[in-house]
């Protein structure tokens, strides 16, 4: 059996969760997909602290060159969010010929055409599964059985923090600081929460979901983002009064201008469903993305959007699917 | 640009859904794939009657030989119906070196391992995501992005008349006979809907889902099942009293024995959700497919389960995806 050599930037939730995942699921895997994975480095800041998640035997390493020039390195893992290095070091990697697997929105949104491109020259595998929805396969939906549809929207609840806040408001007549407070003190929400209150996180993800669907890049900060953190709990009780639910969307769509002819346009604002939509029941942490093809109709996924596992799963599922290939 | 031959099987609602929707969207396909596809054949009873769906161009034939005989076709897709004689068919093509795409549950169902076992030693491509949940690209999803998990359970809205019949009892308080008479007036059920209304169609489906998800294979007949035809507008009015919907299921989910040994359970019958569960909102028509994965979580994907261009779009995903790869 082959054995697959790979390393992963990162051992946080999403790298450590693919770590989890490799061990709990090794013999399923191997016996899938008839090769072996062999985990050779993570890139760490610190080597010596101690790891909530399992290494793998695998060499914890601070040097990224270290990885990058070990020519029998197949694929790198980039799990380790924000734009830089992330994105310094999956064009590295890429010209070094190594397959890329990410998770990261902020990097990915913010760089799609140049990383594409750089894998495109190389001939090698950039996939992405996990940088939207975390866990719901969607994206390998758009790009594979359902390539044979022209699409003409993708909607999206696309950030599980928000819809969290915006479900406790609804459901237990919380006010928006109350909510945030509690989730802060869960650990659901960060420190900082400004990139997912503030719609920063679901942009990036709509940048690259309209990339995919629509084959149109619109760099993250072109899209006019509005967040949730002005929203009141008389807001919501009004929604509620009418029936209707307030859920931050990420929302693209093609319509016809007064020449007839499509424009694109894109959002990330809250707005308001009644549960004749599909979107109305998806509460809590959970993420939900809408798609509408020409052939297709109308379709709607539902999953976890983030969390150490689900995340890990679509990464996993992305290097398994190179690993196939190899 | 290379051209893939290509046979379509029947010219009904699938292999007309797919003539429609390659016409309609020939431009957008031959770019994303950088192949064109030409259909050379489509098999009908009636080479002269009148069709309602684009032939594009091809050979009407009566006669399955002259499509298998042709060594310029690359893939055939079968879009029969029924279980004979399209899986003698898929057979005798795959025997030929062809790749078969095909839509058809009851043919796959009743003979999933022998075909699977067929494709592998022709080293052939064997795809069917339109045999579960239509356009919804389920099957793809568990087989590719999802390939890490190992599954605990898979449950579905797998039929959409029976879902369209216990809609309407449940929103316009109509008994049963007067919904399966609408529904047969405005053709969503067959003049003859045995098939659907008791299960069958169901357990076909559940049999295939199964055996994709826990690589087990239950032949539809060992699948316990219990249709819709004996609920009465009592029994949908006392779920509704208790905010609960009832809903035809397939459901096959892995449990304990008192050994502690994990068993495969299984069974088509209705069964009752309240709105906590993401398929109660599920509705009409539509289909959804729920899938629990020991790393992803709970997924659901939610779309049309039936109709030419739906049905048409998964054929289609698979259909480009052979392509690609030739």
């Amino acid at each position: 059996m082959k054995t697959v050599k790979i390393a992963i930037l990162g051992h946080g939730n999403v790298g450590g969760g693919l770590c989890e995942i490799l061990q709990m699921n090794r013999q399923l895997i191997e016996e899938r997909i008839e090769r072996k994975i062999h985990v050779s480095y993570i890139l760490v800041n610190n080597v010596t602290k101690e790891r909530p998640w399992p290494t793998l035997g695998a060499k914890l390493t601070d040097s990224f060159d270290e990885i990058v020039n070990d020519n029998s390195i197949e694929i790198v893992i980039e799990a380790l969010g924000g734009i830089e290095p992330a994105a310094s070091y999956m064009r590295s990697a890429l010209e070094a010929g190594k397959h890329v697997v990410t998770a990261n929105k902020a990097a990915l949104a913010a760089n799609y055409p140049a990383l594409l491109e750089k894998a495109q020259e190389n001939n090698r595998q950039l996939l992405f599964e996990a940088s939207v929805g975390g866990g719901i396969p969607a994206l390998t939906a758009i790009s594979n059985p359902l390539q044979g549809n022209e699409f003409t929207e993708v909607m999206g609840i696309l950030n599980g923090t928000t819809n969290y806040i915006l479900s406790k408001m609804w459901d237990e007549g919380l006010s928006y600081d109350e909510v945030l407070a509690d989730a802060q003190a869960k650990g659901f929400a960060e420190a900082d929460p400004t990139a997912d209150v503030e719609g920063i996180d679901a942009a990036n993800k709509l940048s690259i979901l309209m990339a995919l669907a629509f084959h149109v890049y619109v760099h993250p900060e072109k899209i006019p983002t509005e967040g949730i953190s002005k929203i009141t709990l008389k807001d919501i009780e009004n929604a509620k009064k009418h029936g209707e639910k307030i859920k931050l969307i990420g929302h693209g769509y093609w319509e016809a201008d007064e020449n007839g002819q499509e424009i694109l346009k894109y959002h990330v604002k809250p707005m308001k469903f009644t549960s004749e939509h599909p979107i109305f029941g998806v509460d809590n942490e959970y993420n939900a993305i809408y798609i509408n093809g020409n052939a297709v109709g109308q379709l709607m996924f539902y999953g976890s959007g983030a969390g150490p596992l689900p995340t890990g799963s679509a990464v996993l599922g992305d290097l398994l699917s190179i690993a196939r290939s190899l």
